[in-house]
């Protein structure tokens, strides 16, 4: 068979395939991941490449221009490789660009810290079953020749108080030499429990603290961190996209890619070794730990994403009645998972609540307090989708919108997840229709993300650029306002290309907006229905939390102005960030908010909003800017003469 | 690099290697395992090869007679391919040759029944926490919409009245697709404790039970077993050598191979891919058994070999003071060790007793019933080296013999396992000095084993053949017993080579007898060296039980004739064959079998030989036939004229 040689730029990748392999997977080979939403079957338009030279079978459609096919611009997952090739990648947003991130202090150390006031002063003790044990035993003699396990067994009751003592088989395997090396000095990381002592691991460093892995799985973005279990200490942290964007944008695309030949194997790869060993390799080699330290993780992702990540079939989660394969799952073990970690160390899930409220929700139910607060909280997760919690501690709600992953800015033409470039504050000036903005890291801008768009929307809403059905006003005479004969509507440019990274224009379309309002209008009607069922109306909410990867720098007024967020008065608002990470992060340096989470997991009730009578109605009504009731948007009638 | 392809007859393996490759490195590679008590060092001459065609390097050295370098007899080990080449493999033993036997008839099948009558006439119950059960769910609706997995659980709640219930990762993967194929009907194997229950399993066919596997691990002979966990009943059993043999006959040479560059790691997989696999695959092909319904093994091995099935270094059970790595193995999982069963079934490896006295001797006292007898009773495992144990319910002495690999064939020149085509009776007609032989599977001769080389020295020194030192009389007239000159002494032949497999004569040498006289002198020595330490004599032992792969077929008064059993009643002798294996199922089909166990190992006193002021003399004296001091076998005066 023929092989081929194909170059990737502009990261100078290089990979052999046999002649008539699908680009998108020669890329995928190439260590080049991506983004794909329609999962390769060529209707998303997302994975266009630029061949600057090489033969090459096309299968053109209608997603690229005369101009554009002129060019030599094609969908990766329509061109098959016919000789050596050398291929652009024209994607803004690249999937497997790891951010490193300070999460311990700025506005996301607030939430963190503030996550362990209210488990602390809500009776919820922060100590685990982990800990470090430095041991000094006797030198074996004739005389006192028991075996080394023995050893130390004996060792351990006398210094723990443990009865039975046991370890995993590569304890056992390093532990002579261990031994030997250090005169009989050692360093155990133990779990715990009662009379019995598991010896998880030997430390691989004087000193070292045993450490946990935290993570969120977002279906777009993973982020994660590790922390010493013993003192709460978060020593790195950092995000990335989940790689298996490569195989669809939503979770329903990937069940479907699930249950193709190998489909969930690549997947659970995706998320494991693509996604988390990449973000473990970042974190432990910059700061030089041992990945054999890291005895336990905790992660916190939507039902699906933890169905993937432990490789357990989801398929039944699409299909009437919607029966995830677990709730709880059970403990499992690193190496069971493929994560480059310690492999014995234990792997805790989140429990989810059902098929579309996950283990995520439940993270940010336990970190936000919800569960033990007098007051009604309206909690928010606006990340791929959004789910919605409504209630107290004598009672909580919870239901899943279809949102979509616009809120992270997919399905948005030049939309990205908050990463470094992202454009994510947007004002426009109300006569000159310039818009001004701000941009993640200070760079060229590379795309937009959530918080951008919605600040785009509101204000090309308030300055009458587009009207509340979401269509430019074209008449409106601006070198910024112009029609796109390609895709068929009209747009509006943020950034020329002259000041962007790619030198193509940033822009936002009638497409592009049509799906956001979608999106914030399935949030917002959701919302509306918990306060249904609950009998309740925006004025009995005492507090709105907003958490997930639509970004830090939401702007509350643009988002009540385009009918996402109720109109209630802003101090009610409070932004937590992640809050599904920082719910991981609990659950990993104490043992009763895992069970607490448990308890959360099972006493919310879960709405089934395509179940419910009201729910059409109350989406169709709030795909509108702000809402066809304007009345329920008291206060912009001032802001907008509605 | 040149690649050369090398073909082994008769089995006509072919293996392409680098130019250079050590032969016998290249026979490995073909699945060709030769066995080398040396270790490959050339010092053997067991890896005699015949080269029929091919350019290669060779290391010549006294093992080889100029007539053999003539014939193109080589070693393998000191061999080096330099072209194509084809190999004619000459060892009388193939190490991997598996035997598949029926141990529930006969002698053998005997001894398991009773091991079960001991145990239970001891109190010990023939129970496990594994259970089979067979469940049938309500299908979900969309109001009994719960998951899976806890569909499961609810429903072992009421059946088995467990509170918590978890599973392993394989278990849940399959979980959806097995509830749905069969209308949600599935049989589990779960394993019960207290309050908790874990699915280890989910049953491959409808009616299967759990499936057990146990083995005795010995260091030159690894015989296993399969059975019912719940019924008892033994469904298959076979035997084979252990291929850990081609790095090393005894457990000092491959403690010593171990140290080298992945010694270790090439020794577990020598005998959990390389035998225990085999002897899996075999069983199961066999009778159609699915292989993930094996979910739980118990093995009994020596102290070394233990360690090596798990991995574990054991380079200190050599060093002074003498430490293993462990007593009592924690729990591991078959997973962990590479075994080809289910990866989640636990691994129960008998405790060892101290570095040379292992969990095959603790599972022969088990089985045995020794630790629960008012008689007083010398129990001894004759197989590579030899094992002793001395004692009642009262107290337990026990020592290890350096016999080396003698009863089991090893290091004896046409030496064999008791396996098919070995010699294991041999009678010396008293005028013609022609004998007659008995041969394991009625087919032509390839070698003797232990109980065979037994007959044959006693009956030459009976016939007067050889003298009390084991030397020939070459004086005699016979066409059998002829001078050697190539080894540089005398020998008697058994079978001429037109009645042998090989066609090359079967024939018992000074050395040999040599060797052998040394084992057997090890063993008496160990056993006078425990009743000297009881403060007993011969007399005081009510009973003598002997065990091991000596051979079945062991004949008592030439065992008394050579001096390797204390002349006492023969009504006293008991055979039990391979009373590790015994023990070993005895543990797989109870779960108080395991504990005893544990107490038995913990409770004996171990006697180091070397360290014993008298045992050198004892050792010496009892390196003759049937010893200097004639007066300890007094039953031996009329047969011989002692």
């Amino acid at each position: 068979m023929e092989k081929c040689t194909i170059t990737f730029q502009p990261a100078g990748k290089t990979v052999e395939v046999t002649r008539g392999t699908n680009l998108m997977e020669a890329a995928r080979k190439a260590g080049v991941f991506l983004d794909a939403p329609c999962g390769g079957k060529g209707v998303c338009g997302k994975c266009k490449v630029k061949v600057k030279s090489g033969a090459h079978k096309h299968e053109y459609n209608s997603l690229l221009s005369p101009e554009e096919i002129e060019q030599g611009i094609r969908l990766a997952c329509m061109t098959w490789v016919q000789d050596d090739m050398t291929v652009e990648i024209l994607q803004i947003d690249v999937i497997n660009d790891i951010m490193v991130e300070d999460i311990t202090s700025g506005s996301k150390g607030k939430f963190i810290k503030k996550t362990v006031e209210t488990l602390t002063s809500s009776g919820v003790k922060i100590v685990t079953k982990f800990e470090a044990v430095s041991l000094k035993l006797p030198k074996p003699t004739i005389d006192d020749n028991i075996p080394d396990f023995e050893r130390v067994e004996r060792e351990l009751r006398q210094v723990l108080g443990c009865k039975n003592v046991k370890c995993f088989v590569e304890v056992l395997k390093k532990l002579p030499q261990a031994l030997r090396r250090n005169n009989f000095e050692i360093r155990l990381f133990v779990s715990k429990n009662s009379d019995d002592c598991n010896i998880v691991s030997i430390a691989e460093k004087e000193k070292a603290g045993p450490l946990g892995l935290c993570a969120d799985i977002g279906t777009t973005t993973v982020a994660a961190c590790l922390a010493d279990i013993q003192t709460g200490e978060i020593v790195a942290s950092a995000n990335s996209g989940n790689l298996q964007m490569q195989y669809g944008a939503d979770v329903i695309s990937r069940i479907i890619y699930s249950t193709k030949n190998s489909g969930l194997k690549k997947l659970q790869q995706a998320i494991a070794e693509g996604t988390l060993n990449q973000l473990i390799n970042n974190m432990t080699s910059k700061l030089n730990i041992d990945k054999n330290d890291i005895i336990f993780s905790v992660f916190a992702g939507n039902t699906t994403m933890t169905h993937f990540l432990l490789g357990i079939p989801a398929e039944n989660i699409r299909i009437e009645p919607y029966i995830p394969a677990f709730r709880h799952a059970p403990i499992f073990r690193a190496g069971d998972i493929l994560l480059d970690i310690n492999k014995n160390a234990p792997v805790f899930t989140l429990p989810n609540v059902a098929s579309y409220v996950g283990g995520d929700i439940v993270a940010g139910v336990l970190a936000s307090g919800i569960w033990n607060s007098d007051e009604t909280i309206l909690f928010m997760d606006l990340g791929t989708n959004g789910e919605i919690v409504l209630g107290n501690k004598e009672w909580m709600l919870t239901c899943a919108c279809s949102a979509g992953p616009a809120f992270e800015g997919g399905e948005i033409s030049c939309g990205m997840r908050a990463a470094i470039g992202a454009i994510d504050e947007v004002k426009i000036n109300r006569y000159d229709l310039r818009p001004e903005i701000k941009v993640i890291g200070n760079v060229m801008p590379k795309g937009i993300c959530g918080s951008g768009i919605i600040d785009a929307i509101a204000e090309m809403f308030l300055t009458g650029i587009i009207d509340m059905k979401g269509k430019l006003n074209t008449t409106i005479k601006s070198d910024r306002i112009r029609y796109n004969a390609h895709i068929g509507c009209s747009e509006y440019v943020i950034v020329f290309g002259d000041e962007t990274e790619s030198g193509r224009d940033i822009t936002i379309n009638e497409i592009d907006i049509d799906n956001f309002l979608r999106a914030k209008g399935a949030v917002y009607s959701g919302a509306r229905t918990l306060l249904n069922n609950a009998g309740m109306t925006p004025e009995d909410i005492d507090k709105v939390i907003i958490a997930g990867g639509i970004g830090q720098n939401l702007d509350i007024e643009n988002s009540i102005v385009i009918g996402l967020l109720p109109d209630i008065p802003h101090d009610k608002f409070d932004f937590v960030g992640n809050s599904s990470l920082a719910g991981a992060y609990a659950c990993v340096i104490s043992d009763e908010a895992r069970k607490k989470a448990a308890e959360i997991a099972d006493n919310m009730t879960y709405i089934e909003l395509s179940a419910d009578p009201l729910y059409m109605e109350e989406f169709i009504s709030a795909c509108f800017l702000p809402h066809t009731d304007t009345s329920l948007f008291p206060s912009l009638k001032d802001v907008m003469n509605l």
